[in-house]
């Protein structure tokens, strides 16, 4: 067993095209020996979003801080606290924060997409 | 995109053997499509706990509220809001609330494992 927090672990910023303000932290990766999915932290300054983009894996994310919006094919839905998004393979989608404090978010991809998206 | 609220997901008691005072939510699971891996919300109530077993597959597990411990086979780790565990498959593991509040943890495991602990 790995115990850690999530504080602990390394910021990077999201260099990806399209991404502002956004930083992300591997929380349980490859390096870990996790074979079959990666969670990853990330914070997204007000202001700032995530690319909105499309790709052929999916997300599976939970909200733990702030407020903003996942943009998807039906508009924008509200993400807070307890907000849970299940985001399909090859579905455009993008997280926008639109509040005052940082949002914060646990984001889950299949291995092995160790990607920064 | 699916987009909910944990609080809104049916919660279940669960009635594996060992466990106490714990209860499941299904937040992303084999109902909605996803075909990787599953994300479930346990809120243990002060004094319960979850098996104390082993199993084939991993837990990713990311505290949300409440304290607790995980028992390892390095002995008892402190579980507080922000941790994260990683609990490769077949290690022995047990999450415990020690504290006042519920013990709340969002817990993924792969799939097909539809299981509830």
């Amino acid at each position: 067993m790995k115990v850690s927090t999530i504080s602990e672990h390394p910021q990077h910023d999201v260099t990806m095209e399209g991404a502002a303000n956004t930083r992300m932290r591997m929380l349980i990766g490859p390096d870990d020996g996790a074979e079959s999915f990666h969670m990853r932290h990330f914070e997204i300054a007000p202001g700032g979003h995530t690319p909105h983009h499309a790709h052929d894996y999916e997300h599976e994310i939970v909200v733990l801080h702030g407020t903003g919006v996942a943009r998807s094919d039906e508009g924008d839905r509200p993400m807070s606290p307890g907000t849970v998004l299940w985001i399909p393979a090859n579905e455009k989608h993008q997280m926008r924060n639109t509040g005052a404090e940082p949002l914060e978010v646990i984001c889950l991809i299949p291995a092995p997409h160790n990607c920064t998206s």
